[in-house]
């Protein structure tokens, strides 16, 4: 794949200076037509092999293009707190919102490249990586960002002789590591593992582009020209070519007997019952958040029900037990403006607690599959890709050492009407209820069909759901606490 | 991903009785549109747990509609002749044609799933090959098939009863085996193991439809209403709906430099030198394809270039050297009906061979990306898409044991016009050159693109092209047969 950027690629002094006027121009005006259409972000990966001049081609973007609209990433070894997190979240958080560039210099590639051409990991280790790579770029293109990856060779003569120039000269000395010749004998396994990566990666929708980084006015206009045109064209053409896809089965239980039914509600506990149950619970779930191995983990709890299904009261016999400082209720409401200008997952990703912590959803990620189906906020392909999308995320969870659990909070439909008109009359409940709920009441068949579609597509091995039957709150509470400790106990 | 399947869903005699012959109607219905519209092929996966009534549904489906028109395909352990191809070899083999169903009873997932829960491959492995699998399943989509998942599951106690009762009548005795016990006492494992097969591979475009397989006329009643549904869907909507897609870039060099430039075409060996390594080399290789470790490997060579370049005549230098019996030349012309049927890698899948044999593409799956692309004989994202595709096809002839040889004989338009003057005034050249060659020939700078395109895309660190300067067919020929030679005795 880096053939082509072997052959000594140039661009004369006098051809530079003809050409670069205007395409500096007219990448302006692709970026203020940009910023004003905020119809789509712009993710620009700077990748390659070290020396390859990357921060410079980076710094030219930013000098040709208005850089209070581009954000710039550079990325090194993770930090501590980068480390406590899926490796994708601190690329998460470097995610442009619409309407701006997004450079990162450095990627989710560098790690698991560099991984592999160490001998750290296997070839097995190194393709799963890339295949979450993979996907994770498949959202950003569903979700409608404009891809672009650049690949900066350099032939291992040009590497050796770029490293040397670097070094002879006060100005660029320091520039040069230790680690840039480490890398260097590596030349050879570094390419064969580069080229790995990029074969399993570069895909119809987000194909790799290789650029010469011998000399760097070839290697700055190709990426300012590619820019430029894919830019344009996105803008100029905002319903670009498409592919079909199929509708997904609209049957899902030929004889209407689905889990929701299924559920015991008349599960019941009486108060005295409640009252030692709830506080030897409590006691036990304090005692394990204290345990010397749970600042190893971290707790995500996400919340999901039907409204007045006593979410809040569920949630609240959790932090009672813990410590405030290392707890955080995190309520999902409709996305802010910020969150609406990135994919949809973004805002979950933003929260994602440090080790050591309990971070409890209320309501989630799963608002994709239930209120943006069920509302037609997203289309029928958004949401049926969602599945998968969110298993992916909650696979990442668990792999760095989340302990995930997902509550499906359940009341019949008669109990609803019995808390709506409770909390319409008791004076201090009013500001529970509103339009919306009575609303939402009115498509409850609709709502038992995403629900259960849900249940079955992302309750999976790394992260099953739960499903509380809350009809008789002190019940619903206990199982919730009961669930928490026994996994809290297993994890620990 | 099993909860909604263990319910213990039902459906009454009357009830099927009741509506059986609707749905067997419609099925039928629906079933002569496809083999009438010959437009997509259906294929149908019928997965699942031991027990499950996988064959009877089967059976059922061939009962309800017209078996002549279904292809059944069960897969048992592979063969000793499976063994000696890619793994998925057996499955490309059993791809329907379009206006066809095709039903498979057990499927790719089945040996991944085993090998995994017999401890035999770890979870990283599992990953690698459910992701072979999501791109091969994302490729028949693409390429426009139907593609339905079905997941028969029984929970542990319903597997259990299912196995003794079979045993339990003696006319169904036989179908329970030793090794449906064994797998039974893995259950558990099985069950985790075939959870995360489903996370991965359960796709926006290809969702997993996990059917409980307790009761019989459940289990075929939803398999057949949903097979209907989709069916008639897509007969009815042969346009569905659809993903946008970004364009590719389409600056590949902005100095106008390119690999096929940049080679050197005026090498050259003279006629007594180029004898004596004629000699040597085809010496070399006779002995090579003699070589007691050939037997573990074959070879596949591709040969690929302009019109008139010389690649029967390197083709021809191999095949002098080595047995006839271990070899075979597969010209590639255009597609024949039964081909066009099908996914456009299928008709070289068919020609894979086993081990310890030659085997010689003139011309290849490389037509996907040159002539149909500049011929416009498939849109942008059909090729674009393609080399990823063929990436992978190689990467798994690759991991089979396969050596791979990919050339490319270059010449310059000059030289061309000169032996296409030749071909025309030589009397037994004539049958060489045809009309088509010549309107080729007034391609030459969009092939060029293609071709730079593909070099660049296309060459990995599994399969690498050689570039073959073929001026002088003594060089380029010498330069084919040591390239051979050298790579037999790396491999060997």
């Amino acid at each position: 794949m880096f053939e082509s950027a072997e052959l000594g690629h140039r661009i004369e002094k006098d051809v530079w200076e003809r050409e670069v006027p205007a395409l500096r121009e007219a990448l302006l005006d692709a970026q203020y037509d940009l910023v004003a259409a905020k119809k789509f972000p712009v993710v620009l990966l700077i990748a390659g092999v070290d020396g390859a001049g990357k921060s410079a081609v980076v710094a030219t973007l930013n000098e040709w293009m208005d850089p209070r609209h581009i954000q710039t990433h550079g990325f090194d070894d993770p930090s501590e707190e980068e480390l406590e997190r899926p490796y994708m979240w601190r690329y998460w958080r470097a995610l442009p919102p619409k309407g701006k560039v997004g450079i990162m210099d450095g990627s989710w590639y560098s790690w698991p490249i560099l991984q592999r051409a160490n001998g750290k990991i296997g070839n097995d280790r190194l393709d799963h990586d890339m295949e979450l790579v993979r996907r994770f770029e498949q959202m950003l293109i569903d979700e409608g960002a404009l891809v672009l990856k650049f690949w900066m060779h350099l032939s291992k003569d040009a590497q050796k002789r770029r490293l040397k120039k670097l070094e002879g000269d006060p100005k660029t000395r320091w520039r040069v590591t230790d680690r840039d010749w480490r890398h260097f004998k590596l030349y050879d396994t570094f390419r064969e593992v580069s080229e790995r990566a990029l074969r399993h990666t570069s895909t119809g929708q987000a194909p790799w582009i290789v650029v010469e980084a011998t000399d760097a006015r070839y290697q700055k206009l190709t990426v300012g020209k590619i820019l430029l045109e894919q830019l344009r064209a996105r803008l100029d053409n905002p319903a670009p070519r498409a592919i079909s896809v199929q509708a997904p089965p609209s049957i899902t239980s030929i004889d209407g007997v689905n889990l929701l039914q299924r559920m015991d509600l008349t599960k019941k506990l009486d108060k005295a019952q409640y009252e030692k149950e709830l506080e030897a619970f409590q006691g036990e779930l304090a005692l394990l958040t204290r345990h010397k191995n749970f600042r190893k983990h971290n707790v995500v709890c996400v919340f999901e029900g039907v409204d007045a299904a006593g979410k809040g009261g569920g949630i609240r016999r959790i932090t009672q037990a813990i410590d405030a400082r290392m707890c955080r209720i995190v309520p999902i409401a409709a996305p802010t403006e910020e969150e609406r200008a990135q994919p949809y997952l973004w805002r979950f990703w933003r929260h994602l607690p440090v080790r050591g912590k309990v971070e409890i959803f209320d309501r989630s990620w799963y608002g994709r599959v239930l209120v943006e189906r069920v509302e037609g906020f997203c289309s029928e392909a958004d949401w049926m890709r969602a599945y998968g999308e969110i298993n992916d995320f909650e696979a990442q969870m668990a792999q760095s050492g989340t302990i995930l659990l997902k509550f499906w909070l359940a009341i019949s439909k008669e109990e609803q009407l019995r808390r709506f008109e409770e909390r319409q009359t008791t004076r201090f409940k009013r500001f529970k209820i509103t339009d919306e709920d009575w609303r939402n009441r009115e498509k409850w068949d609709t709502y038992e069909t995403a629900i259960c579609d849900m249940l079955e597509r992302t309750s999976t091995e790394i992260a099953p759901w739960t499903l509380v039957e809350s009809e008789d709150k002190f019940h619903g509470r206990i199982k919730i606490l009961k669930t928490l400790c026994r996994r809290l106990e297993d994890a620990l």
